[in-house]
């Protein structure tokens, strides 16, 4: 029997991705689960639908959540991550030597758990010393926890769900609140190509409380267009500013200091999104 | 009724699109051709069960294959697009005064007429008086024309069928072989996730032949994995030694000059298919 894995990402427009097997499905508290087996991106997690994570390219996006933020703070010791459940941001987190302690505040406990059961290789860093896991709300978390955090990662779902409220204005005012004097937030903002005025709101959401707001993007083939997008809000310094020596090789496979300060230059149609037009 | 096209991209992967009507269909000496209409991208022109180009998102495509080669070349007036029939890659050439001359060797003369009925935006370039229209097959023309062109564009189908010969290092020898001395090839050389092998191969062919080579990227949706590359042979001016500030803004929408530079630092598992490695 032939099975395909077929997601919309748009009303419209979708991929399909031929599977051998279900390896989980559950409805938990918050949303749907599934773990499928795909022939060409190896094992994929799907939540209410939407592909989070495959172990073919989940390098790109836990990467590029991670490392750019992690690089533009002088010495992120104290890090957050919000969402996140598989692992795989706290995982490249702790491949910064300067961190003491990483925070992750995912609200469905039971995408950690099934992470940990068939993702080991992005969720074992869970494990780690350094890790606290916190199953709860990243709203309220960050309202708990004032001047606390030198780097905030926001690794949601979509716009969608329990995640709906991590798109919002009060929300990077709660991060830049929870944020010590020099602190970063980087959060996922979805595709160029598929959600521009949702980037546009945000940009200018974040840029209304942050002195530094830096867009930049990354390919993810199993992501809505294959082109994701990454916004930086920054209390302190202006990743523009990093020197690109200062930058050491985190054993990574997508990002490399050498694509650091490249990163910040878009294609039109994606700068145009941080210019306050569309 | 529902009408969905699914393009396999890879045997296990692929794309899906709704579609509203389906414009054109034909079998060609060459290929089957097909012309539909999507919702998400617009008319989409559709080569072997293979997405060629969409309304949507055809300028990246076009504007990538052609501005970074013309403006490597200090000064191009004679300009070849082999493949190419839809008209994208012309007009992109085109937008450059110092163009004198501007061929377009297409072997299905089929893909140039139909391009002209349904996607005039992309082929209105074609009557341009600069423009020589051949419909042969391109390892022919460049035979018969050594030591003509300034800069020659590769615009081909994937490496099947009539395409096939394209992706081989006589046809890169060939090109070169056509170049004047300071020529300047760019080929589009398929996608970094799935076609690894053949970028790598590819980059060592023309590395074997010409003095500078240089690999470099762009997001297209309707393309396998949203990613694509394209590499740049080149027997004079390496690109990384253009200066930024003598790009002139041509009315692009993904290209752009602060964009130039950037292009070539890669991410680390893209700029290892230029290793000779893999």
């Amino acid at each position: 029997m032939d099975l395909w894995y077929t997601e919309k990402q748009t009303p419209n427009h979708g991929i399909t991705s031929k599977i051998l097997r279900t390896l989980h499905h559950e409805k938990t508290d918050y949303q749907t689960m599934d773990v499928i087996e795909t022939r060409q991106f190896g094992r994929m997690l799907v939540l209410d639908g939407m592909v989070m994570t495959t172990d073919q390219d989940e390098f790109v996006y836990h990467e590029m959540l991670t490392h750019v933020g992690m690089f533009t703070h002088p010495n992120p010791k104290k890090v957050l991550v919000i969402g996140g459940g598989d692992g795989g941001v706290i995982r490249e987190v702790l491949k910064h030597p300067s961190v003491e302690k990483a925070v992750l505040c995912e609200i469905d406990g039971r995408v950690i758990e099934v992470s940990k059961e068939y993702f080991p290789a992005i969720a074992g860093a869970l494990s780690d010393q350094r890790v606290e896991i916190r199953v709860e709300d990243g709203i309220q978390h960050i309202e708990a926890h004032k001047g606390e955090y030198d780097v905030i990662l926001v690794d949601s779902t979509e716009p969608v769900g329990p995640a709906v409220g991590l798109f919002q204005k009060p929300f990077y005012q709660g991060i830049f609140d929870a944020l010590k004097p020099e602190g970063i937030m980087v959060a996922q903002t979805e595709s160029p190509w598929f959600n521009r005025d949702l980037i546009a709101r945000v940009f200018q959401d974040i840029s209304g409380i942050f002195p530094v707001t830096r867009l930049y993007t990354a390919s993810i083939p199993t992501y809505p267009s294959g082109l994701w997008s990454f916004t930086l809000g920054s209390k302190g310094r202006d990743p523009l500013a990093v020197e690109e020596t200062l930058l050491a090789d985190r054993n990574t496979r997508y990002f490399q200091p050498e694509l650091f300060h490249s990163l910040f230059r878009l294609p039109r149609f994606v700068e145009d999104l941080t210019k306050g037009g569309e």
